[in-house]
């Protein structure tokens, strides 16, 4: 007979559920589908002759490798600490390496922080859709959710209930995951102000935040919150940063930034999670972003701007009435809005069964599973060529 | 004014405490302190030029190197998963890749087990002492610890208690840490019905057990359980292997092995946390381990034997009346235990202090930080002469 594993799981375990987009993924494996579906980079721009000389060099010396492969401390390698600390201060968030932690990616970060703060049935705020990535990071610590207005004119289910209080609130200020959308000056100072009237902290999910195509960067919610506070170490917000999306997401590479009171914390979490993350690709992050960071920048700006404009272009062309979709000034993400009544789902299945092209609809990214008219579409994977036709055949496949 | 965390803190953060043995870390920076404390590969044993081959050739080709540094499945890379089946069925214990999920380090797997069995209050049998790091990782689910008894004349308070419910059973079997016993395969038989008696789960950890140096290799309790039950898919036996003491530590490479229902509900667990494990470290330590398995454990077993045989000698010759260790087959710990009335942590820092050695106190290892009057001296990381001088300066500590 076999050992019933529910019958000692926690109660937790009953939140750990499937994810849609992973489902998803194993349709795209059929190689003449067009994906829009995934927030992936395009391997054709990762900077691979840098990461070679980068790992070779770290393997080449006797102290050097033994060092690579050996045990590190929690916190992360003071080399990547130090680089990190000076690209946070160059971007008016002035930090040391005590506010630093290395994390596997900046969705280990989330959680974390979802592990640390929340308890079943506290109060997490989160934009109203937002990243599934985050939800299902919070979800095992069986959170309520409440919606956190993010928009000028949110509706009224969306603003601050008197009295409300929350644990924190979660935001992608710059060019959403879902949404693409990008926070105004005055949009980020209501989420700090609710944040603060809530008693919570502000995590501020910066994934995508160099992948900006037009415009100037807005100051993060920290780099504001520090202009009050005076210093990191008096801030609530909690800054998560990923090298996955500029320099590669399959090193797992992230880190969190924030008081050193709270990362003093969260490296005991670390220690107990994996130990560290591994040195050697510490050590060869912390070698590429030294030497190539900046040219990387402007490589994939540069390439996906392209794609942003051909999808905006090819949707303003194929698109039937009815529709709308944001126009990201950045990341990877545009969001379709179709008319009352449309299934997300059920366009999703037709469009992979019959035009061969994919998306994630709208619904994974709602807490409550609303959403059902919506569809996010990345830009990021497919080229210009690819962009046109897949928007095309998402056209033909949505019924009349 | 400062952001109060605490008053964002879940009541598990309470359970998040700090780490002897890291603490003791930070003393060990010091060049001239012999250190028995870390349970640390010695670097000089790494595959580094295994190593440096793999990185070079997995960033070779352009389709590798998009590969190694795009995301991957939450499961783990199928050339990795595909060794590790060959390896467990080898050890007669037959599994496909549809039982492995790979995870950063067994540290990883211990921590995930954590989360998706125990809610506060939840039982867990565990060996008095046992693994640190394992509590570290069961801790902050606030379970309640109850004594596993694993000795063949197991006292009163570490037998089953009639009607006794737990969530699971943890044990290190072989090379234990940190006694460095090894289970007979009565205690392991003993081990399998308690747990089964208590509706439980059990978790083998089974980091050391390639590391032997004399007497045959013991049958796993997985294997144990796989011949009784029929197969990998109806064992109650979750198996935590890792490349930490084999191959390299730092690269965070290890796997839990298990009913292949568990196994897809923890790659949930696994997606949550951070996506995946570093696909290029995945292909490394596949190529390497592929290459270079047998002839490492055979360069490691002859380095470790040698320094176990150097310190057991030491011990006999230096120590004085009243204490008594352990001889372990394997692994990288002795356990020393030491008159009534000794106080480890005291005796640690007389040792670093007055003489420059370091080792672990006994208490760090019980959950109910008893053992005052033992110490676990790691053997892997000094070489023969320096763990001579060693235990010479550590019996000088040991007051009159």
């Amino acid at each position: 007979m076999s050992f019933n594993w529910s019958s000692v799981f926690a109660g937790r375990a009953a939140r750990m559920g499937a994810s849609e987009i992973r489902e998803l993924l194993k349709v795209l494996e059929e190689p003449d589908v067009i994906s829009f579906a995934g927030g992936i980079p395009d391997p054709d721009l990762f900077p691979i002759e840098a990461f070679k000389t980068a790992y070779n060099e770290a393997l080449s010396t006797k102290d050097s490798a033994a060092r690579a492969l050996q045990y590190s401390v929690s916190e992360g390698t003071p080399e990547l600490k130090r680089w990190i600390a000076h690209y946070m201060g160059s971007r008016a968030m002035p930090c040391g390496p005590e506010n630093i932690l290395i994390t596997c990616g900046s969705q280990q970060g989330l959680e974390f922080l979802g592990r640390i703060m929340l308890s079943p049935g506290d109060r997490a705020l989160v934009a109203w859709p937002t990243y599934l990535g985050a939800l299902q990071a919070f979800n095992a610590y069986e959170p309520e959710y409440a919606r956190l207005g993010v928009r000028d004119n949110a509706p009224a289910n969306e603003r601050p209930v008197e009295g409300e209080k929350a644990k924190f609130a979660y935001i992608v200020p710059d060019f959403d995951n879902p949404t693409g959308r990008t926070l105004s000056i005055d949009e980020r100072h209501s989420v700090l102000e609710r944040a603060k009237a809530s008693g919570g902290a502000v995590i501020e999910d910066a994934a995508y935040t160099e992948l900006r195509y037009e415009g100037e960067a807005m100051p993060s919610l920290l780099a504001l919150d520090i202009q009050t506070q005076g210093s990191i170490n008096q801030s609530r917000v909690i800054y998560c940063g990923t090298f996955s999306k500029t320099l590669s997401p399959g090193l797992r590479v992230g880190w969190i930034a924030a008081s050193a009171s709270l990362i003093d914390k969260l490296v005991l979490v670390k220690q107990a999670s994996d130990l560290h993350s591994p040195t050697l690709n510490q050590m060869a992050v912390a070698a590429v972003a030294e030497t190539n960071f900046t040219a990387q920048l402007d490589k994939i700006r540069n390439a996906y701007r392209i794609r942003r404009d051909a999808m905006l272009s090819a949707l303003s062309r194929h698109m039937p009435k009815g529709f709308s979709w944001s126009r990201p000034e950045g990341g990877m993400f545009v969001w379709v809005e179709g008319p009352r009544g449309m299934n997300g789902r059920a366009l999703l299945q037709r469009a992979v069964k019959r035009e061969k092209v994919a998306f994630v609809p709208g619904q994974a990214f709602f807490a409550d599973g609303s959403g059902q008219e919506c569809m996010r579409l990345s830009f990021s994977l497919a080229n210009p060529d690819e962009i046109e036709e897949g928007v095309l055949r998402l056209a033909r496949a949505i019924p009349e």
